[in-house]
C-alpha cells in the first residue's frame, strides 16, 4: 500500500483552493517525486457553503478548526487563515500536538516566529513557510539551503506586489497614488483595506523573515524602520524618471560589517529598512514591474543573484505551500524532521545583532521642495543643507510660475549624506520663508 | 564532541581551491547551520607542487586519488576533475564503496548520469550536482524541491557563460566572433580549446540535466539538436538589433503537451534544443549579459520565474559545491540519505519521452541571404519561400552595392513556419543564380 501523508487545512480561501487544485491535478507527479501520497483528510472553512472551486471535496469540509487539529490522521496542518489570531492559536496547538505545520502567514511569523519555531523544534516537528515571502519565488529555500555555504552581504527585495503594481501604474500611465490604488483594487491586486500593503507593514513582515534567515539573527519586525508609498506623488515619479530613476518600494537588509579582520562580522550591526527608493532605471530591479516580486541577493562568494516571479495569487502561492508539504512529507518518511533549521541556523547559534538607527544611514537623497518663486529662496535652502554637510549633486526646477504666487517644485539630488544631517537640514528649511509645503524626501538606493 | 562529516577531494584546481576557501572562511556559519563540521580529510591533485591558494592544507595533498577513495574517514567524495575519464571511474568507485559524491561534472552527468544515479540509489548514498549547471545559480534545487508541486511547461536558459560573454562583446562593441573569442580568452572566460563552449556542447550537457529533472524523463545528450555560436557574424548582431532583437545562445526545453484532457501529458513529446536565437530586446533574458547565466522557468501553476547569477568562477561554483556538502551532511546526520531523488523523480517513475525532431519545429526565422544585386533575385527567393509555405513578415536590404558585383545582405524575418519547410526552401534558394553564399538561418525564440 502506498505511503500517505495526512493533510489538514485550516482556511480554504483563494490560496487554499489553489492548494487543493495542485494536490488534485498533480497528484501523480507529486507521488512520483515523494514516493507517497499527499492526502487531504479534513478542511476547516469559515463559510463552507460559499461557492467554491469544484476541486474542494465537500465531504471533508467543517466549520470547526478543532476537528482538523484533533484528527489523528493529520500529519501536517496547513494554516491559511492569516493574521495573528486565531491563526496563532491553531499553529501553536498543532505544534504542541506534534503535528507539522505549513503556513503562508508572514504576519504571524514576523511577530511570533521565534516562539513558534522554538516550539516546533522542542517538539521535533517541522514548521515550513516558503509561501510567506514572495509567493511562488523560492527565496526561503534558497537562503536556507542553496546559500548555506555563503555569507549574505545584503539583499534587496521587491516583496509587496500591491505596492509594486501601484507604482508601476503610476510610472507607466502618470496616475496619481489614489487613482493607481483604485485601479489595483479593481484589478484584484489590492484589498479593500490596503494599509498593510501600501503602508509598508507587509514588506516589513517579509523582511523580518528574510533577515532572520540570512543572518541567523533574532530580529523583530518592530526593529525595522518602515515607510510606505502613500505619499509618493505623480510628480515624484516624473522627476525621478528625468534623472534616470524609477521609484520602487524596497525591503533592504545589509550586514554592516567591515573588512577589518579584527572585527566580529557575525555580530556586526544590520541595516534593515522598508521604504520607497529611487533606483537606477538600468538596475535589474527596475524592470520588475506589476505584480512581480524579486529578491536580489548579494553573496560574499556567490556575487549577485536574482530571483523573480509572481509574488501572490492562488496558484503561485499554492506552489510554495505544496512544495513545503512534499518537503515535510519527505521528512516524515525519512524520519528526518527538523533536518533543516526553520531559521536556516540552529537555535543555539542564533545571534543578537543591533539594527542601525535610520539616522545613521548614509546615502544619497531625492529632495523635492515646494517654494514660492522668490529671489534668494534657493540660496537659503542650499545654505541650510550645506550647514549640515549635505551637498547637492544635481538640481532641477520645474516650470517657473508666471505669477510668482503658486508654489513651484525644486528637486535636488544630494551626494551621500548622513540621514540625521539631512533631517536636521530639512527641519531648518521648513522654517524658511517661501518654503510652503513639507519637503518630500526619498532615499536613493544604489542597486 | 562536535559531529563531523569527512570530505575527500579529487581535483584541486580553480573550483577546488574555492571550495577549500569557503570551508575555511565560513566554517563557523556552516557549523551553525549544519550542526556539525565539514572536515577535509584528503585532497588528490595532479600537480600538488603548483602554487596554490594558501588555504590549501598541504599536509592533506596527495597525487593518488586512490588514497582519497580508500580513506575510511571520508564520507563524501568531491569530484572536481571534470571530463568523462578518469572522473567517471572515481565517482563510480566512490559510490560502490558507499561514499556520497558531490560533483560539478556536467559532461559526466549528461553522458552517464542515469547509470551513476542508479548506482547511488542502489547503494543508498547521495549524488549531488548543483554546481554542474549555472555555477552559483541554484536551479537544480529549485527544480527538484521548490517546484516539486508544479508541472514545468518549459524552461529557457542562458547556461554557457563563455558564449554569452562573446555574444555580449559582439553586441556591445561590434566585434566579430574571432575577436570576441580572443577577448574572452584574454579575460579568462574561454579556454584555450573553446569548442565545447562555443559549439553548444556544454549547454547541451546542462540541458540534458535540466530536462531530466524538469520532466522526470530519461534523456540522453545525444538526443539534443545542438548548434553553437561560431557562425554568428557581426552583421547578424547588427541586423538583429535593427529589428529589436539580441542574439543569445539558448538552451530550451518544452513539453509539447496539448490541453486536450484525453492526452497523456506525462508522455508528451519534448522540444529540446540548443542554438543561438534572436530574442526580443525587451525579454528578461536579453538583459542577462556577460558571464551571467539565467534560467527562465515557466511553471503551469507558478507562471514565469527567473533565476540569474554568475554561471562560473571559483567562488560562485564553490558555493553550490559546499551547499551540496551541507545537504549531504544533513542526510548523514539525519540518516536520510536518498531523501530527495537525484533526478527529482524516483527512479521507478521515470518515463521515456520522445524528443521532437528539429524539422518539426515551428517558429519564426531570421534568414540572411547574400546575393548579387540583380533584378528579380528577391522575387525568386520570395517565390521559393512561398512555395514551401514560408511567408515573409519583414525584409531589409543592406546598402546597395554600387557596382552590382559585390554581394549584398538581404535579411528576412519569417512568420511562423515549419523548420523542414524552411530548410527545403533554403535548399532551393542555394541553387538560384546570384545567391552567392550559404544563407544564414537563425531561429527566433519568443520568450
Amino acid at each position: 500500500m502506498a505511503r500517505e501523508i495526512g493533510i489538514g487545512m485550516i482556511g480554504c480561501g483563494v490560496v487554499g483552493q489553489g492548494v487543493l487544485r495542485l494536490l488534485h491535478d498533480n497528484a501523480r507527479s507529486i507521488e512520483a517525486r515523494l514516493g507517497g501520497k499527499l492526502v487531504v483528510r479534513r478542511i476547516a472553512a469559515r463559510d463552507s457553503g460559499k461557492a467554491r472551486d469544484p476541486v474542494v471535496p465537500l465531504d471533508l469540509l467543517t466549520y470547526d478548526p478543532q476537528l482538523v487539529l484533533e484528527d489523528p490522521s493529520v500529519d501536517v496542518v496547513v494554516e491559511l487563515v492569516g493574521g495573528l489570531e486565531p491563526a496563532g492559536s491553531y499553529v501553536r496547538q498543532a505544534l504542541e500536538r506534534g503535528q507539522n505545520v505549513v503556513t503562508a502567514n508572514k504576519m504571524l511569523l514576523a511577530e511570533h516566529g521565534h516562539e513558534l519555531i522554538e516550539l516546533a523544534e522542542s517538539r521535533g516537528v517541522d514548521l515550513y513557510f516558503e509561501a510567506a515571502v514572495a509567493g511562488g519565488v523560492p527565496i526561503i529555500r534558497v537562503l536556507r539551503e542553496a546559500l548555506a555555504s555563503d555569507r549574505i552581504l545584503g539583499l534587496r527585495g521587491i516583496v509587496n506586489g500591491t505596492s509594486n503594481y501601484i507604482l508601476s501604474r503610476m510610472h507607466d500611465e502618470g496616475l496619481g497614488f489614489a487613482d493607481a490604488l483604485a485601479a489595483a483594487q479593481a484589478a484584484g491586486y489590492a484589498e479593500a483595506d490596503p494599509t498593510l500593503d501600501v503602508g509598508g507593514g507587509d514588506a516589513a513582515h517579509k523582511l523580518t523573515i528574510l533577515a532572520t534567515l540570512a543572518y541567523g539573527a533574532r530580529i523583530a519586525s518592530s526593529q525595522i524602520p518602515t515607510e510606505g508609498i502613500t505619499e509618493i506623488e505623480a510628480v515624484d515619479i516624473e522627476f525621478a524618471r528625468r534623472f534616470g530613476y524609477v521609484i520602487k518600494l524596497l525591503a533592504v537588509a545589509r550586514s554592516l560589517e567591515t573588512a577589518d579582520a579584527a572585527s566580529d562580522r557575525d555580530h556586526a550591526p544590520l541595516d534593515l529598512r522598508v521604504h520607497p527608493a529611487l533606483i537606477s532605471e538600468r538596475s535589474v530591479l527596475a524592470s520588475v514591474s506589476g505584480a512581480l516580486n524579486a529578491i536580489y541577493v548579494q553573496g560574499e562568494a556567490l556575487g549577485p543573484c536574482l530571483l523573480s516571479g509572481l509574488g501572490a495569487g492562488s496558484l503561485p502561492t499554492a506552489v510554495s505551500v505544496v512544495s513545503d508539504l512534499v518537503d515535510v512529507g519527505r521528512n516524515v518518511f525519512a524520519g528526518s524532521r527538523g533536518r533543516v533549521p526553520s531559521r536556516a541556523f540552529r537555535g543555539e547559534h542564533l545571534v543578537e545583532r543591533p539594527v542601525r538607527a535610520l539616522g545613521e544611514h548614509v546615502g544619497r537623497y531625492y529632495l523635492r521642495f515646494s517654494v514660492l518663486d522668490r529671489p534668494g529662496v534657493l540660496a537659503r535652502i542650499a545654505g541650510a543643507l550645506g550647514a549640515f554637510d549635505v551637498s547637492i549633486e544635481q538640481m532641477v526646477q520645474r516650470a517657473r510660475s508666471t505669477s510668482g504666487e503658486a508654489p513651484v517644485s525644486v528637486v535636488m539630488l544630494t551626494h551621500a549624506a548622513r540621514e540625521r544631517d539631512v533631517q536636521a537640514a530639512l527641519g531648518e528649511i521648513a522654517l524658511l520663508q517661501h518654503v510652503v509645503e513639507r519637503t518630500r524626501m526619498i532615499r536613493i538606493e544604489e542597486v
